[in-house]
């Protein structure tokens, strides 16, 4: 149950991966791996950790009624960790051992982020490759520059293509960077400390962090998020990018300027009161973005100063607007990989809009003063394109 | 679909009352209105307004279809639209008509958000009531202040609470007036003109005000949209004043304070590792809601420059977050009035608390210095309560 | 000592109400205030209130001393209440009696406050006529109407003008009500219960609200700040409605559309590079100020759950960010009171831009079609001119 | 001029890095390094470089009136530029080649954030180290974590100081990368080309690089400014790390914990009120920047989306924000690196408020059970020692 503008500025598989039956799949798998590695490592029977992974299928649970008793409960951890160990009768006892709430809950958004990171990681591959293949073929052809949205001087549209994907082609390296530290097993236990599962406690997260296919941190990180929310600035960093791209796409498709438009396909950008519309609705959805992901971002920093060992509002606030961040953030760069593929440019128009200004923002010939702009331009688009 | 923590730091009547479902049922609402108004006035016939209005019931449309429509087409409303004049066959031109996706979606939300606000408005009442009465109670319990997190001087238990619930009195006081200003009929058409309509704009807005229990704004508030967003800043003051007590709850609530205590309820507050806890749940609602609420108040505040008469991007951004904010603050005072309403408060530890003070930040005897404090108290009670 | 951004976005008397000098001379107005009102009720001799009302006088001390002391102190009223002490001599302990640092610095900010919001509206009330007056001027120019940032339909220069107009009016009249509750004295002392001073301490809120021209609110507004908040968000909404009209003059202002320009002024939006500029400066210092604003507010509002009776980094976070946001306001109201009092409109060629959509998105004689569209102008203008 | 706040919750050092005078200064660097550079190139004549870098002096002009005419002309640069064109006489049109305000103001912002981040950087190193050597110290002493602000199970002290530590290493790491990357040279001109420097655009940024020791980017970042709002976010969650540190010792340093205290020095923590107060002033800094920081964050974050190629208003948003977000982090780790220094830890107090749950959250003998804790806190601190 959810809003319909939820459906309107995500997308659907990145919707279904933070699910309520993602997630709690997800831990379920958390709970399975580390009986494995509790086993592997003497701390439970073996035929134990056997019988906790048979029940470790979300299938087998309500999970609707689950989430309705977590508020009470104060994690949604509780209630399945209960109905986990109802499942499993004598072994009850071996599961979630030495766990706390925050392992298996951190662990399971761990697993659901790296879904959605590869679909955006994915897709900014798609756009970046769009742009750089339109500003090849548009190096050389004159657009005007504008500057605080006032004619500025000549540039071209295939520069301004890959001013456009030079940020993308940044931001993915350093998301890739980040995901790698961030996209980690949790293993702290009650305090933190691991303290319960010593000398194992290094093994048992390579153990889990291997079987999930996560990282296996250094040391525990419930109130140590820094890795984590800093990968969810750069996020932030990345939808603001492509912010850009829609505004610009935006400007250059007004009626009055004429100079790029957005795809023209059969049910896109219509009007419910006039029919001869075609509205930029890729630009809309990533400029939508644009306005959100800074406050999702300012709320994750907010929630940075945990108190002591588990925060009281802070971790819940961060959980709740994580997944929200990256819908966002995989809804924008959809968008801007499909209208990108298919951007329409007017080059003749855009060479018309710059010609008015002949004598008074650039003198002499238009096509000689773009030569160096559309060298710059390739040079650049082959340096972008060897990136990856 | 959504993440499980929506419904975490949620409510299921909030929730609800947001839904697809629950929108596009006013969407429907409103078209039904719309059709009877512009019969009213001669603009269709009546047998059309009929004919539209038998139509619009949510539960003849495929609404996860429609909602899935909207990301491509721009607007949910365009899906709805199609489709119902696809229902009603030969007075297909009489529906939304000179009407704009702007207008149905608008009113929708002020229904939905009319619901909420007075949900809302109710359990501020059952809160504000439970500390005036736990105030009159502890009027003259002493109680150690704390002014930058150290031990400042006496006060009471009763003049704290009162100074929690003075400033919920006043914030529903002000909800109530900017509600009523706000939640106001959408009618504009598409250039926020209403021009089609005219000279029958104004009266076409009162018929549909009376018939979906809204107000009759002066003028189409498409692009001005100031009031409306005063209203969710307000609601954004409130989850603070709430996080205000919920603060206070956990800090006096700590083991080593001991003054106060959130009710002992069987599968409330527990751990997944250690079973002697119980945790504040109440507070972890509505702290991390106060987590939540300022940035998306910003969003809000960030979408008002909207582009000329229908924004890109920053409307749709609203949509967005408009019930989430709503959907946190009802969570907030509603754990906020549970949690009073059951608070235990230990009078005997918060006096042994600040009897250790006595020579250092008072002397002389403490019922006699405490005895102002009381009586400031119990007037203040009798205002509070007086102003409902 | 600021960084030059400062100003760049700022106004020289938003700035200089708010100035290190400033405050700390209405500090001082605030202990001569409250010695003349205790010495009124026999808390202190009518000679110490002489003696202490002689030596607040801010040019007596050594502003930048006191507050480069601030921060260690933990409060700039430690080092200047020190100072005051040290020039009263003999009366000494009659300085500051029964006060904490609070109730001094809030009701110095709120005095400054005071200031600054009765600039902001002038410049109100001189924008609105300014609005009000072209709109009249252009009630029945024909316009086309963008949404989504394409063209939608006509509607009219006036009708445009006027929707700026009305959210300005509504929010001016929303902050008097707001700034009428929120300017007020704190009175509070170290608990906030004003315990000390009873059954003096309403009396004595009231003398010092009449000598300070605040209002006397019922209680201590210590920790319970809504009112105040309510006012900063108040600010956001205006900013917000200020920035629509900045974004619209940039989108009609640009060469392809040329329907609207910025007043063209010697000295005014230059460029460094390129002669031929004429930037619109008014619009861009209220976009500024709308990209800031909305954080600014989120910063208050997550500020309100103050710890306890005093709170520690929230008030003093509150403090550093609540003159940044009135200076942003003021500078956006008058930068867009000169620009719209001078603001250059092309009707001819806003017409010409129109009627390229004729039989597209009308049909028909353009002016009589805008004949409604004019009448109800030129009604709203009467009504909001009325309002003030 | 500014208000006391700024101060009170900023460094000196920081505050000056970012003056108008050494911004204005900067900027004059940068104009002497280009006309050196095109000098170098052939661009301007040899004496002509050395004319305009003999009035590079910042001395020379009247800084607070150029900054005064800013706003009108709508970017600092402008007045500045004239004034220095005045000055160079004969070569006045060499002065400013090519270049655009952007450049001369980006390049001296990263001058400016380079002097704030080698400070910050320095102070991490000497807060890392602090608390390295404290962890050391107790490593072994025990501490009750609290989850949820309720007791939990047992860690010790150095555990704690070296779970701070962690984010603070990783954060600097972070930091030194990122400004390798963004303190760099801003060269393109008047539409972000250097169209018109060709061939010599990539020679002229690395020579400017040199002088003025920033890094020479690959391409102009007009609007490309992924990397330097990226590095603002680092300092976001540095500051989060921080504000962590500091809640945490607020709580640990309430009366009824008494677990660390603040340093106590004359002059620090008191109060106007309460003569026996010693507030934890180092951490209401840190805090407060904590409040801030977000916001500042999510402002540099919805600037991104720059119109073209420079945006009317995000620009000068970011421009004004970004000096605020880098005082408040200096403010924070120098707060923090002198209270941590000075930490006065109470462990035998630390020991009894745990011992209170023996047998409830842990059984056995206490030393024992912490020996596994301080062995893992003893790695963690060489692992963090060696890191540097």
């Amino acid at each position: 149950v959810s809003h319909p503008f939820h459906s309107f500025l995500g997308t659907p598989a990145s919707i279904a991966a933070f699910s309520e039956n993602a997630i709690l799949s997800h831990m379920l798998a958390f709970e399975a791996a580390l009986a494995q590695a509790q086993a592997e490592y003497g701390l439970i029977p073996r035929v134990a950790a056997a019988t906790i992974a048979e029940h470790c299928k979300v299938e087998r649970y309500d999970v609707p009624a689950l989430v309705a008793q977590s508020q009470r409960a104060g994690s949604v951890a509780i209630p399945l960790v209960n109905a986990l160990r109802a499942m499993c009768g004598p072994v009850a006892a071996d599961v979630h051992k030495f766990a706390t709430s925050q392992d298996v809950i951190d662990t399971a958004m761990a697993c659901a982020t790296r879904e959605v990171w590869r679909l955006i990681d994915t897709e900014l591959s798609t756009l970046i490759a769009a742009l750089l293949m339109r500003a090849a073929q548009h190096a050389a052809s004159p657009l005007l520059a504008r500057t605080l949205m006032q004619p500025a001087a000549p540039t071209t549209v295939g520069f301004k293509l890959v001013t456009w994907a030079t940020p993308l082609v940044r931001s993915q390296r350093r998301l890739r960077a980040l995901a790698s530290d961030a996209l980690a097993v949790q293993w702290g236990g009650a305090a933190g400390t691991a303290g319960a599962t010593t000398p194992h406690a290094a093994a048992i997260t390579q153990h889990m962090a291997h079987t999930l296919r996560l990282s296996a941190p250094d040391t525990c990180w419930h109130v140590a998020r820094d890795a984590w929310i800093a990968l969810g600035c750069e996020v932030g960093v990345l939808v603001g990018a492509l912010g850009k791209i829609a505004k610009d796409i935006s400007l250059h498709a007004q009626a009055e300027v004429a100079e790029f438009a957005e795809p023209d396909e059969p049910g896109r950008g219509g009007s419910s009161a006039m029919p001869h519309k075609r509205n930029p609705v890729g630009a809309m959805v990533a400029l939508a973005a644009a306005y959100r992901a800074p406050q999702q971002v300012a709320t994750l920093l907010a929630t940075l100063p945990h108190e002591h060992e588990r925060a009281l509002g802070a971790w819940q606030a961060e959980l709740a607007t994580w997944p929200d961040l990256w819908i966002t953030a995989h809804a924008s760069v959809s968008a801007m990989a499909s209208t990108c593929a298919g951007l329409a440019v007017n080059a003749a128009r855009a060479r018309q809009n710059l010609e008015i200004y002949a004598g008074v923002i650039y003198t002499g010939e238009l096509d000689a003063l773009c030569a160096p702009i559309a060298a710059a331009t390739r040079q650049r688009c082959k340096v972008l394109a060897s990136a990856d």
